[in-house]
């Protein structure tokens, strides 16, 4: 909050009572909430309290109220995720940068298993200040985008992966190791995160500098 | 190169010979080229050459030969480090963000050991899109300053520990796990890849200098 | 027992038929017995059984028979949390002080991210020989509060975390690397080991009041 | 220091020239001035120093600068040690807590390859609020201390080992699994942390409430 | 078999189907045979088949069938274990040791938190060539043992344990690095190869050089 | 030998007079002999034996006596390799597979940060089944060539790294995640394993089943 | 697909419908399709589609869809493997290996435990370039065939195993760290890899065959 | 020492004056004692003193002072290893047990890359009840060993290998996951380890002479 980022809540081990008090509060206030890694028994306890500003994402497992809307001038990050398994990740990072102020566009299924389906959207990417890069197994996409793109990767090395990859920890390792400059990394499955230090890098100083205790 | 991020070279595990090569076509191409990682035996032999435009620091263990000046309005990162111990690292950083064209400052001491004399920077460093924090230990730090600012914090954790610290282990840990939004991570010890993040960030590519919020 | 503990019982991995003895044996002789560590399971047979001493908390997941009431000069503990996820690991070490005979409190809601709340606890806090620290994820608490604190820190970290902070090992390698002096360390949710350590050090045994210092 | 821990200097990658200055500031203001962790390079450079109130350890690699001459009613620590190889760090936690102001002895060679010569100090360590227990390899003596003592063991696990044993992770791992209540654990040859803990814990508070910053 | 050790099934991982088929050729050929690590699924099924040479052990997880009877003269083994929770890896030790022809007792809850109730067994247990140490956490039985008593220890770690000591690390590592001389070690929760080990080692060399192969 | 490969030895932690016995009962029986990881000292030592038939590569650290010439028309295989800190790895796997009897060529400096490099060499690596990939740092080389080459890749993980690439753990973890079907995995720096795998594969069988014993 | 590889799909993280609607599109183009790592559930939703070219086998958790039928001069693999508890991954190696138009048979329950029963083998499996080996536990068959056959060793780790061995570890270590030459690994449990791996290397690609020793 | 064990030194850490210290005062007593683990250092200060009872081995690493001449009935082990890497940890096992009273031959070069060379020496092999294996790399001849022979297998791995066998982990694993039943495993180098098992298993205690088949 102090820092300029809106409330987040990380529902993971948390009850449903304590995530209900906690979106009553933001709904009385009409102030932007949002919620994160919901299990499927939140997920739909939230479903059914049918809130007005209040929507859902399954898949990606958050659940946004008041969600602000971007200014069309508002600053831009791309999300790009290797393959389909990737998704959740991806779409946590994609909904968590609108939710903070950010315009967001997703690219899905570029893994180095297929190179060439990247190549299209090279002119893209080319344009942004910050990429998130979503990717489990051996995460090679990092380097590989890394190695083409003029501005910085954020790597989000997924859990997605067995044997040696199991829990995201080749992915990890490789966004760490990346020999391209200019890629930076959160933690395994960490959507949210690049969302966060995207839209801390991409708003406008202006607007931070008016913040009294930052 | 076609990222836009000048050469770079990585001296370790390079032989004098190697290193005199790839400097010498830099030399005779009047091109700026940045060598990090030196051995004392390296440095000694660049010091002995005596080349015009070839300035080394031994404590970040770099070359740096014809820097580009940055301009006066160039975009500023800042520099923050733990401990003395951590200098090394820090100076990696600070050296190559002007390497690469940053305006960039270094603030040295300010680890969680002694946290009230961070408060003094805080105006500062608010101003910043991007800080740079260097620490090993249990690397602490980059909570606190992601607790407290309202940019991105790009976190070094340091190979200064020594136990469960070992190697920059837990520092890496703690910048990974932070709970504070928006802090990111690169591989321990690498403060010319959290200088060359910052620059793929803040420089004002052509593309992005059309973006009204870059 | 012999060295001045009371009888605590560990309840993971024993049958409802195990922990049923040696709560009845105790019964039987009116005497005090901690168990922890029950799983849902086991709690609910505890609870059905309505034993006229036996008092139930389900979030710490202990049982307390015949718990010593505390002296009104008993010697004072205070229990420090990060977060609402590390409120069972640190009701565990309140309650078990409690057991133990030691008076405790516990505050809430001081983690990292939000350092700014932990300042209004200062007063308190500085008052204690020692203070039982709770963090997960990169348990920066406690390098915060063993900076601050003229007391030492038990530090307990939690298995709250997930990626390279899963099950407790980044919190647990922040403790032991912490760059504070008096941060001390137990096992990964050891809240009972916490508090049974605190009443080791702070019970006036008859030879340590002997002891003018302590 | 504002925690009431008067200075101590960690001299591992610290030049000599950055030791001297430190050294010296303190021999001007005649303050105390605890330096641990010296090569024996540092070591010898200090030797040659001649300053009338420093005092030096080889085998505890540790300097000491107008250490404060504990009271003859001072709280007293323990420090036992399993063998001779676990002298040097059992040293530094010894010279560290005197230099802290406690009264502090030595008990060494009692590892569990011995134990019945750890029966002749039971009487002397059962006085104890917290004794220090040292010790590498597999680290036995932690737990056969904490369940034959009244008081808090603060457990030093040493990097004497070798195979799994190795920088002293088996020796680590005993002292947080233990099974006797009342283990606390500092990092791996932490010696000094050991001590700092046990002044933290041991001093009368009056004197720490007189600190204004705590 | 060759080696002259009697056929045992390892049930992990097999349908009951896969298990039932190796039993019943047994049972026609009358020929002895150990089943070890049964799910309760598959020990459900067994019990409803009501063979009459087969005898289950639930805690244990193992079943005997036509068990050879140990002559009276038969070389003796002792089982010790820590606590109650490594009882069921005690048992696979001690049923197994019986069905390889040896003689087989074990002594329960000795661990080192209670390390006075070790001592009345020191008399019988100085008898054995081999003492089988059961013990999870941090293991400290195995060189307390070790250091006491004239016999081999093979140390079985347990997987009873949390944090550090989960799944039997912490113990294994104490095995290992055991000072104490004399520690054998087989794999976490390898209480049927502890029993193997022990019988290879006790039976009168006479049997086994009848066997042709080996 | 039995399998059809000539004799190698592995030349670290042997003495300098064991190498010297191997090589002159080779040297007398004009047998070909492979020795690899010569330390300097044994490489200095060879090199002033001159014998006749003896060549050293100091780069790959490795001595060839009297290498068999591959015929015109042997196999080919293809060694890639992803920068110049490669190539004493990339050079094992070269000169061992022309010992072996394969012909072999080296492509250098096709790591991912400069991706378009490795185009120009994409229609020779198409032709081979078995191409060799030396790379360390974060390996994505090994998924790029998996995923543009029909042949198999054989992965050789460099120790060239640092932080949480160390000693090759990056590439290896990436090697053996990689989602690019057909690339396998020697050990880290493991070149002359690479160089027989694949001489295994290659030679043709009629010569294999030549080899009575395999 | 453009490295000659039919299209291949990992099931595990897909939804039903996912692998539905990939499935169907390739029943209407009648085109090839292998689905690996199917859960009990969707195994079931492809059994009740009874589609006509669809066979599934629930042991190796696939499903085949329109596989080529190898040609009777196809090129050949053998899979060889350890124990039963190897067999869901043997048989994916098995079933790939013929999807992508290898001639493969399977040989099981060659352990080491059980050495002789592999000599009967030895005869065909000396006539292949590549057999394909699946071990688990400690995985020591790996070197044992590296060390009696002229073919290389494709190794395939499995998860089977417990303690140190828990989820493969050992067998991988052993595969890589093998002291017979021509062992090549891949992930742990990675069956499909191993297979796919084979093909690349065996098939004689138009390119390949142009080459005489191909 | 109380265990029956003669007196055993671990030199490693200690100063050449420590060992001189410990020596001369069994020198002054006759007393046997065992040094193991000597630097050249102290190798060669101890071969200075010429003491008449003294006998130095450099491969092993130890130096045996008045050790008792075995009877010529006394038990015997066989040491077996694997390659001449192994060796000095195979003289450390092999001179340790003839200390400990043990009749010990040894036999190297056995390792799996040319089992038949094991053939030979498996009816001598046969005959023991307990061997000790020596080997490093993948350690593939611990369960080679314990599938072939009837006596118990005491596994020492080595630190011989590289990569992910570094440090004798890999080594290690196989021994302690082997699926051969009877290996036993003592810490990675720990030769002398394995030879005071060996040596407390097989003397004839008066107590285990009593026993008939002892
Ligand atoms: N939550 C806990 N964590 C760690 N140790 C515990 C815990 N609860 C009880 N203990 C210890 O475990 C011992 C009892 O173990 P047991 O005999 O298995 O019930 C007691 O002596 C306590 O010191
Ligand atoms: N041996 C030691 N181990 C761990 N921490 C130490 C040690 N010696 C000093 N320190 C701590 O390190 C801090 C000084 O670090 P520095 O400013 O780098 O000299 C002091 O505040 C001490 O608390
Ligand atoms: N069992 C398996 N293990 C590893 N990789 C696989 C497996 N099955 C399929 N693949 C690979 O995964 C890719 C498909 O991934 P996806 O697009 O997520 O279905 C294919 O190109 C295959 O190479
Ligand atoms: N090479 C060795 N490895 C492991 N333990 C050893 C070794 N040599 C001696 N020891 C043990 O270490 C103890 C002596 O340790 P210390 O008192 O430090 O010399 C003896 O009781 C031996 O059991
Ligand atoms: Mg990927
Ligand atoms: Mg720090
Ligand atoms: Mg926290
Ligand atoms: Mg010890
Ligand atoms: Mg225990
Ligand atoms: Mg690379
Ligand atoms: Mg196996
Ligand atoms: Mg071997």
């Amino acid at each position: 909050a102090r820092t300029g980022v809106p409330e987040v809540v990380f529902a993971e081990g948390k009850t449903v009572e304590q995530i209900d008090d906690i979106l009553m509060a933001h709904h009385e206030r009409s102030a932007p909430l949002l919620t994160t890694r919901l299990t499927p028994e939140q997920m739909a306890h939230l479903g059914a309290l049918t809130l007005p500003h209040l929507s859902l994402d399954p898949l990606a497992r958050l659940a946004s109220h008041r969600a602000p809307i971007p200014a069309a001038d508002a600053p831009e990050v791309a999300v790009v995720c290797a393959g389909t398994s990737d998704l959740p990740v991806a779409r946590e990072a994609l909904l968590s940068a609108r939710f903070l102020g950010l315009r967001a566009d997703l690219i899905c299924d570029v893994g180095v298993a297929g190179l060439w389906r990247l190549e299209q959207h090279l002119p893209t990417l080319t344009r942004h200040r910050v990429v998130i890069a979503v990717a489990g197994m051996e995460g090679a996409l990092f380097s590989v985008l890394g190695g083409l793109l003029p501005g910085a990767i954020i790597a989000v090395p997924t859990s997605v992966g067995y044997g040696v990859g199991a829990q995201g920890k080749a992915a990890l390792s490789s966004a760490l190791s990346s020999c391209a400059p200019g890629v930076l990394t959160v933690n395994i499955d960490n959507g949210f995160g690049a969302a966060a230090a995207a839209a801390k890098i991409l708003r406008p100083p202006q607007i931070q500098s008016d913040n009294p205790s930052g």
